[in-house]
Formats: structure tokens, sequence, C-alpha cells
């Protein structure tokens, strides 16, 4: 505990897909005093490196130094407008976009920043999102299936192309000297902690989660030279690297990071960590069954469990993933208020998310005489299949733009039940559920998925959650607390039951979820193969 | 044949839903010299009476009077325009929307005109689009399936709505002193001509289509007693009347009508007759095979057989209904440009049909990978379902208002191939396919419906498709001409093979046809009665 008498503060600091923030927090309380944000210099690089060099379809790169900046620029400015003094922080933690990998030499310089390599794409940061590597990860799921990998059940029998060993292969293959020349292939989320304490500690949440690291292990050399016969070695030669658990310390704040940021030498500096895993310590959302949704453009669902089983579609189960001592499952909506987005974008600009949420709210659940399936954005969990699309039926001439906003909405809810149905058939049941995320200040949109769910939804306390959540794994790991449990008690916050279900509303969602189900195990399990042959149709089409 | 050396003339009337056309035509060679349209000044009432009375749901009445306001003002402006001597018109032919039924008077005088009943809804015309008798036609239907009455398979299994004997319920059990006091219950097609010649002659169009005249009968007193005890007379009492051919002269033009039009009293008068049908004519389409489609804000689909069989969904079969000596068959799609019009209203203004059809016009087929259903407006033929509604599948987050613009049109145009595979299954081979409507105006559908169809696209030569038909049918009237057939030879026009198919086209979108077929048949035929259930549930959610 702290100090009686002399406050202390910890820093989290949140790196997303085009910024960071930066936020100062008391130790004792939770209490968010100050934050920052810094843009990254560069964004996403999807058609060119910065010197001009084009890219390739479906690639998304970052540059590092960028990384630094958010450091340099949000981390002193936070603590400026928190008006506390540097010498009182006692550790910082951070969480990153996860599976943003970059290649690095064996003193963790990144690749783009040597000599003569900076017009070559391989030698760039692969973000998140970056989905060239398809063919890759399409090789690895069906060998990893033909030879019946222990690990495949554990990430729901897909891996994805946007892990680390679907971008290392496509990497050895199509530039095989940045392959032969990368000493260590780093997690970002671990790239930023080895900056900040000049020790390479791998997190155990991304090592799981995205390094298919299960039970101690990864995917064994015979697999990988199945594989290609060069990549062999990818686990021994770039990949393996000690594991540090989440909320303990991965080291102390070098000088070097300390000039950076202003705060002291030698503080506590947490082991890496992922957005939305480490929301949960904000949301006070560690025990078995609580799940967390992070509801923004995308949704992430993470939950603990006591065991490992088998969740048909989860996107893993990682021993220690969200805390320590628990199994943490990790499930997602490829699409959610990207969709309600998209919708709004042709639309006539009287037309807003939040006139069109106001119109919607004036409906009974059922009025506009719509179902849509959410699949704008292919489907994550639970059918892992990104050749699925959108559907809507029961349009007809009276239907108006409100119609099928709300419908847009009801169908993510419907996938979220599906979700949810999904772990609770195969042994996770979830008991309480916390939102987080942008789309909590939607009251309509939390009212339906209550509805939808027949369960009272807590809402995180926090605007912030990913970044007080990394504090609090500061905290942590700065001694303040024993373990990130107790620190998420005394720091994190949420509201219980803000939203609670409306038992007739809930009547009219069990038909509708009924019709849902239908559809979505038609279209989604094979019977009808529409929209995997409009796909091809498509490609056909274009490529003529 | 016309006197050599004196030109004659034949006005055509088209009255349509909200207003009614005149057209002055050369009877020697077609040409159409002036033309007016005069807007019914009391349109369309949904909401309430003219004096404020409130109607009901579905309900779509018409006032008389502003029908012969048609014959005031269009009829003269139309010769004025046309700068002809009205000495030298030698007959009049009008066409009307089909089964818009008026309670009426022995005389002729309808019963919203009489000392107080101003006030009272059934009193006024019901517009063929008055929907609020769907109680009353499911009895009949359910009647005629059990009694396994004859005529019901030359409906395609199913009397609609719109229909005398549904609406004539609907009068009797609402309004019984009202049915009481209407000694007939008349066609407007009929009822104009009246008005112009003082002689109710029902035509054999409407009697065969709408009013379920077959064979010479209509349906028998037994069968009425069953849905009603006092609907028993209602042939005998309200409808039978002698019937006209088509193309043969009602009577001539009365003093009063003369007084109203400035057209010499005593030429011929044409029978009565139907907006789609009498296009056939226009468009030189009146052999077997010969389809022509009236592409509007719905598609109704007319086209002659040697024989009357039996096709599933057709609207229906009736002899002489198109042409004496042949039989007609009547198809229809209840929404086409009815479905882009909605679609498009609440995009930004700066989507127009004609920007949306330039951006759809750069895209191959299958290019935007969607699929939908044109069901917006229920499915006519040959699903004969009013409860099934839209469906589109393929949205992702890249999908654009043209796409979806592109995808509807091309939904329609598997509907239409849906109906043309259905007649020439059944017995009824279609060999031509002739456009007709406003939609002709529109280049990339037309090219779409030829591709889609794999048939070339012949397009009717007029753009006032009804009313020069009506003047055609004045034409054989007057005796111009020996029959219909001879002065649509020598009057009518069309072009042939406009649009000719593409064949990689038209591969694709045999394709995209199958995937329309499966869902067609899924979610038309029973296998998944998620539309009919949507809609159930929104009843319900509106009522509660």
């Amino acid at each position: 505990m702290p100090v009686a008498g002399s406050e202390t503060y910890v820093i989290g600091v949140d790196f997303g897909t085009l910024s960071g923030r930066a936020v100062v927090v008391r130790v004792a309380d939770g209490a968010e005093l100050g934050s920052a944000v810094h843009d990254y210099r560069h964004a996403v690089l999807t058609e060119a490196l910065p010197d001009g060099t084009p890219l390739g379809h479906d690639w998304a790169l970052q540059v590092p130094g960028d990384y630094l900046d958010v450091l340099r620029e949000a981390v002193p400015a936070a603590v400026r407008g928190a008006g506390v003094d540097p010498a009182q922080v006692v550790g910082i933690g951070t969480d990153f976009t996860a599976c943003t990998m970059i290649p690095t030499l064996a003193d963790g310089t990144p690749l783009s920043e040597l000599d003569g390599l900076a017009n070559r794409p391989h030698a760039y940061v692969k973000l998140w999102r970056h989905h060239a590597a398809q063919p890759h990860a399409d090789r690895i799921n069906q060998l990893a299936a033909k030879r019946g990998e222990a690990w495949l059940p554990r990430y729901g029998g897909l891996i994805s192309s946007e892990w680390e060993f679907a971008k290392g292969l496509q990497l050895l293959e199509e530039d095989p000297e940045i392959y032969h020349r990368m000493d260590r292939w780093v997690e970002a989320a671990d790239w930023i902690i080895w900056r900040l304490t000049g020790a390479y500690v791998r997190n155990a949440c991304t090592a799981g989660y995205k390094g298919i690291r299960q039970d101690g292990h990864y995917p064994a050399p015979d697999f990988l030279a199945e594989l290609n016969p060069a990549f062999a070695g990818f686990v021994a030669d770039k990949l393996d690297q000690p594991i540090g658990e989440l909320g303990d310390a991965a080291g102390t704040l070098t000088a070097e990071a300390a000039a950076w940021t202003g705060l002291p030498e030698g503080i506590a500096v947490a082991v890496g960590n992922v957005d939305a895993h480490v929301t949960s310590a904000a949301a006070q959302a560690l025990e078995p069954g609580q799940l967390v949704a992070i509801m923004g453009t995308s949704t992430c669902h993470v939950v603990n469990g006591e065991e490992a089983v088998v969740v048909p579609g989860m996107c893993g189960v990682v021993d220690g993933g969200i805390v320590a001592g628990l199994w943490g499952y990790e499930a997602g909506q490829s699409g959610v208020g990207d969709i309600f987005a998209a919708y709004l974008r042709h639309l006539a600009p009287e037309f807003t998310h939040e006139r069109l949420t106001e119109l919607a709210a004036r409906q009974r659940p059922g009025e506009h005489g719509l179902i849509a399936l959410d699949w704008h954005s292919g489907n994550r969990s639970v059918l892992v299949d990104h050749e699925l699309s959108g559907l809507l039926i029961g349009e007809t001439l009276a239907t108006r733009p409100e119609d099928v906003y709300r419908a847009l909405i009801e169908a993510t809810a419907f996938g979220t039940r599906t979700i949810i149905e999904t772990f609770g058939r195969a042994g996770v049941p979830v008991g309480e559920f916390i939102a987080a995320g942008g789309l909590v200040r939607n009251a309509l949109l939390m009212q339906i998925y209550a509805d939808v769910l027949r369960m009272p939804l807590s809402v995180i306390g926090s605007e912030q959650g990913p970044a007080l959540g990394s504090a609090i794994h500061a905290a942590a790991a700065a001694g303040a607390y024993p373990d990130v449990r107790s620190a998420a008690a005394a720091m994190g916050s949420k509201q219980t039951a803000v939203y609670r279900p409306d038992p007739r509303a809930a009547d009219v969602y069990d038909e509708l979820f009924a019709e849902y189900t239908r559809l979505h195990d038609y279209f989604g399990r094979g019977a009808n193969k529409v929209m995997r042959n409009l796909r091809a149709i498509q490609r056909r089409s274009v490529s003529a």
C-alpha cells in the first residue's frame, strides 16, 4: 500500500491504432488526474512507405518511432495536466494493439531504421490489421488441421492472418533477406517495454493469444519445417524469450526513458499488455464469469474461466491471459460500430448517429419488421469466416433509415448473445456483462443489449478504460498492491446493472433471436453458400 | 380505311392513378399529334374524405367527378394542341386502372354524389390499390379452395383483395345500407364509357381478370351465399351486364359528352379497357408469345396464348382479355420502380436515379458482390404472397449506394425471368419481350434485363403507350380498320431487338439467378417463414 501521507501516482499509456493516450492515476483510489493524447505522425501506411514505395493490397504498416513520440509528448503533457510532482510517480504500465509486429536486431533496433532498408516494406511494423498474410494463415490452418496440432482447438479451430506466425511466414517468403537480417520478431506491446526498461520480456497475454504459446510451448520445428524448410527455426531463432506474467514488473525505467518521459529513473515498468485485456482490471471484472465487452468499431469479449475448455469459434484461451492464475478467454465481433458508420455514410446529412438513435428509440421492439445479420465485416466468433457478409430481411417501401439502423444494432446484440450462449454451452458460464468502449455512450444500444441478453448490463466507470487498466498494472508492478486483483479492487470502477432488461421487450427479442439463429446457421454453417459464392463471383468479376 | 384525301383522327384517353392523359392520333399511321394531361383534383383519398371524415388503414378512394374533368379539360386541350379540326375526329377510346370500383344508382349516378352520402366512405370510388378488403379476399380464397371452384386455377390459385368481389363483400358487411342502395357495382373503365355513350357495357377484359367471369359465368349464388347469405344476389343484382369485346364500339358519343369534349356527337366510343392490356396494341404485340412488360412503379406482364392453361401464380387468363380470339394472360411484379424510389428517398441529395445509374453502369455484372430479392412490395407473380418482403445479402463496409441500386435492378430482372420461365414451363412460351412504361428510358436497366433474360429486348415506339393503344381501339371501333390487329399494324410501333444480351454478362447472371432462385424458393415457398413471422411480430408490436 502507498505510504500514508504521501500521495503516489502511476502512469498508464494506451497505444491505439492511430494515437497513444497517457493518463495519470492516483494509486490510492484510481482517480484520473490528467491525460494527454498524441497522434502518430505516420498514422497507418496502407498505400505507400514514407519514401513513396508502393504497398500491396491489404497491407497496413506503421513506423516504430511514432510510438516513442507518445512517451516523449503525451506522458509529460499528462503529468503537467494532472499538476502532480513527477517524483511521486512510482510506476508506468502500457497496453498496445495486439499482434502489431516489429522486426528488430538483437538490441531491439527496428529494421526500418537501418541504412538502406527504409524502402523495404517488410522492414516496417506490420499493424494488427495488415491482412496480406491470409494465404499464409490458410496454409498454417490446413497443415495444423491435417496434423491434428493440439494447440488448434485452443483458438476455436483457426488462427488468424493477423497473428505472429502468418505475418512471419509472409516475411520469410516475400523478403528472405529481411527475414534473415531480423534477429527478433517482436510484439509492439513488448517492444515498447524493451524501450522503457532495456529488457525484452514477452508478455503472457500476446504470447498466448497471438504467438500460439500453449502449455509453455510454441508450434514445433517439424511443423514449421513442413510449412517451409527455412521456417523451421522461426521460434528458436526469432521468437522465444522469457515470459512475463501480467502485472509483474518487466524491469525499471532506464535513464534514457526517464529523459523521454520526465519520470524518475528506476520506477517500476509493468509487463506489456493488450488494450482489451487490460480493460478487465479497470472494470473490476477479473473473476470467472465476468465478461467485459469492449464495444467500438468492433467488439472484443474477454472473460476468465477456472479451466481451459474448447469454445467453438473463440479467438483463444490462454493461461494467465487476462490475470495470473485464471484462463483468459477471448472472442470477438469483427464489425459493430463500423457497420453503423458504413450505413450512415451515404445517408443525407440530416441523419447522424444521434438523430437515428433518437428516432429508433421511439420504436417498440419488432415494430420495424426487419432482421439483419451483422456480418458486414465477416464473422469472427463463433463462425470464424471472413467470407460471410451482411444480410437484411424485411424491407418494404415504407422502411425508414432509423428502422434499418435499429435492426443493425439489434443484429450486433444477437451476435453478442450467440457468443455468450456458446461460452455457456461450452462450460464457461457468463454471469455478468460489463460494457466498455465508445458505444456505452449510446443508451438505446445499451438497453437493446440488456433486453436481447436478458441480463442487467454493468458499465465501466472510466472513459479511458485501457489507460486506467495499464495504470492498475503499473501499481501492481510497483508493489503498491500485492497483485492486479487488489489493485483493480481499489483503483478500478464499474456501475452495476445500469441497464435492466424489460421482460416484454426480451420476449419479443427471444422470438427475433430465434429467427436470427436460424438465418445464422443457414447462411453461416454451409447450408446455403451464397455469401461465399458472391465473393467468388465478385473476385472473378473484378479481375476479369 | 379512312376516306382518301380526308385525314381523320381518333382520341385515346388513359385514366391513371393520379391523372388522365388524352392524345390525338392520326388514323392513317398512328402519328401522335397532340396530348394533354389533367390531374385529378382529389388525387387519392387515403386519410379522410373531402369533408374530413377519417378513413381506415389501407383505404384508397377517389372522387368520380374528377374523371369527367379529364374529358372536359384534357381532351379539348389535346385537340387544340394537335391543331386538328374536331370534326375530323371519328372515334374515342379509353383505358383505366383496373378494378377501380364505383357504386352507382341504376342510371350510373355515383352514390357519393347523393344528398346525405358525402360523408360515407363506402359511397366513394374504391381505387385499385384500396387494400382494406384483404380479410374478405382471404375468405373468398379459402372457400373457393375448399369447394374446388373451377375458376380458381384461372387466377393462379388466388384472387386479390383489389378485385370486385372482395371489395363488394367488404361494402356489404361494413355498410349494408350503402350496399342496398347501390344498384350497380361498376368498373371505372366501364363507368366512363357509360358517361360517354349513355350505355352500360361491361368490357371483356376487367369482367374476366377482375370480375371472375370465366366461360360466360360468374361465381354461383350458392358460393356467394356461403360467404354471406346477403351476398347471394351480388352478381344478379349488382354486377351482371352485357359484355363488350375489346375493340368493338360500346356506342356513340352523346350530346352531353360531345359538349364536354368538344368532339362530334355520334362518333364511335370503344369498349372500355385497361392500361396494361391496351398497350399490347400500341406495341404491335398481339400475337401469341409476344410478352409486353409495362415497367413503371410496378410491372404488368401481358401475353397472348392459343389456349387456356394453368400458369402458377399468374394474375389471370381471360378469353379475349387482350384481343378477341386469343387467351390473354396477365402476370405482375408488385414493386419495381417503387423499390428503386424507396431506396433513393433517404440518400443524400447528390444521389439521383440518373447519378446512381451512371455509377452502377461502370460496374461489371457481379462486381458489387450483392444479391437481392425484389419483394419490398410483396410478390405478385409467381408466389402471390404480400406478406413477403425485401432481402439484401452481401453488404460489407465497402458497399456503396450504386452497388445496392444495381442489385435492386438486377433483382427485378430476376423476378421477370422467374415469371417468363414459369410461363414457358406451363406451356405459354415467350418468344419476344417488348418493354413499355417509364423504365424503358433507363438504358442500364434495359441492358441488365436483356442480359438476365438472355433475350433481345424490343421497345415500344410510343412514350404514351396506353393512350395510343386506346386510340387504336377507337379506330377499330370506328370501323377505320376491320379489327384491332390491323389497326395496331398500321398505327402501333415498336423497335425490335434494341438491347441484345452480352453472352459473358449473361453467364454471370445465370450464376446469380441460380442463387436468386434458391433464395426465392427458400424464403418464398415456406422453408423459412421469417418474412411472414416478421410481419406478425410487427403487427403485434404496433398494436400493443
